[in-house]
């Protein structure tokens, strides 16, 4: 009896997986609004109904994706910081940023997908999701930390959580054409401009 | 025949007036989705095709919605500013982006159609739009000319629009409950925490 469990739980795993690869490729390439569920059932050869038997809703799809790219984004900025040993912590930011803005220039549909599924209420939000936006903030944390050695750790928090915000609107901005319409080296010289004048206070008060 | 085309210019003026009403509300209601030619037809009392002869696509029509919204935006900031004389440039900024973050929370939908219409293309943006941004723009330029006084104008220009994107990006996620889920004086203190550390660096080189 529990072989037979195992199994339906196994199916059921293949299908989570099978769906969450089937949405992922089709957020990449046509946006968040291509994930309908009828597109789904039929590229994954599955009834509509299995779909909500794995996941509560789209939503709940779309957040494992999003859970995905979550992962990417906080390799693809760590993996970047850890090639430039030699970096002061304020130089470190600056690489993060630039990371995040060249993954975002270059996983565009997904990078809007963490930002534009609509979770209204707090508890849409699972602890999961919270776990991997609080590993993110904690590789940010960690050079604002050593600049400012002064700071308790709710005033650090608070700037990397201000931070975060602040690269997140350059960056947003700067890859929507027609509010700034900037080429990619002046979102850089922004990104830059910011962030040392932010640090550029280190040691003081 | 002079007085005759008149009229129809006058006609076609306040039908254009009419739905760019008619918008603004559905959209103050229930968001940019909630534009749809059919019911605005109905809801002004004209045909579908009579829409296509005051505007090319709806887009055009929810430019001038967000042309509005920006008109209002830039009165508010600068009322806002006008009302505290006192306040040394730094204080300015701070109290504008209060401002902004304010009229952001107040006039929510509204304020997020100016971001999220789709302007793919630069072709896309009139340049009334462009000018509206501008005057917006200049708001913010004049506090941080008077703090950086050596920057020379293109240097201004880049922080002007780095210390909006930043601003907007704080505002944006603050005002999202799933990312930062922070109260609206935690929203404050981060705007204050930035600017004050970017504007400490004033008189430095």
């Amino acid at each position: 009896m529990a072989g037979k469990i195992s199994k339906t739980d196994q199916r059921r795993e293949e299908l989570r997986e099978r769906l969450i690869g089937i949405a992922e490729a089709r957020i990449a390439a046509q946006g968040l609004a291509s994930v309908k569920v009828r597109d789904l059932a039929r590229e994954a050869g599955c009834a509509v109904g299995a779909i909500y038997n794995v996941f509560t809703d789209l939503n709940g799809l779309v957040m494992a994706v999003n859970g995905r790219t979550f992962r990417k984004l906080g390799s693809h900025v760590s993996e970047t910081v850890a090639e430039r040993p030699q970096d002061r912590a304020q130089d470190q930011l600056i690489t993060m940023s630039l990371a995040y803005l060249h993954f975002a220039q270059g996983n565009h549909n997904l990078w809007r997908a963490l930002f534009d599924l609509d979770m209204s209420t707090d508890m849409d939000v699972p602890q999961w999701y919270l776990a991997e936006l609080g590993a993110l903030f904690a590789l940010i944390a960690a050079p604002i930390a050593r600049i400012f050695p002064d700071w308790p750790g709710d005033r650090v928090d608070l700037m990397t959580r201000t931070l975060f915000s602040s690269v997140h609107g350059i960056v947003l901005l700067g890859l929507q054409k027609r509010i700034s319409g900037v080429p990619l080296d002046r979102i850089e010289a922004m990104i830059a401009a910011l962030l040392s004048n932010v640090t550029a206070q280190a040691g003081k008060p």
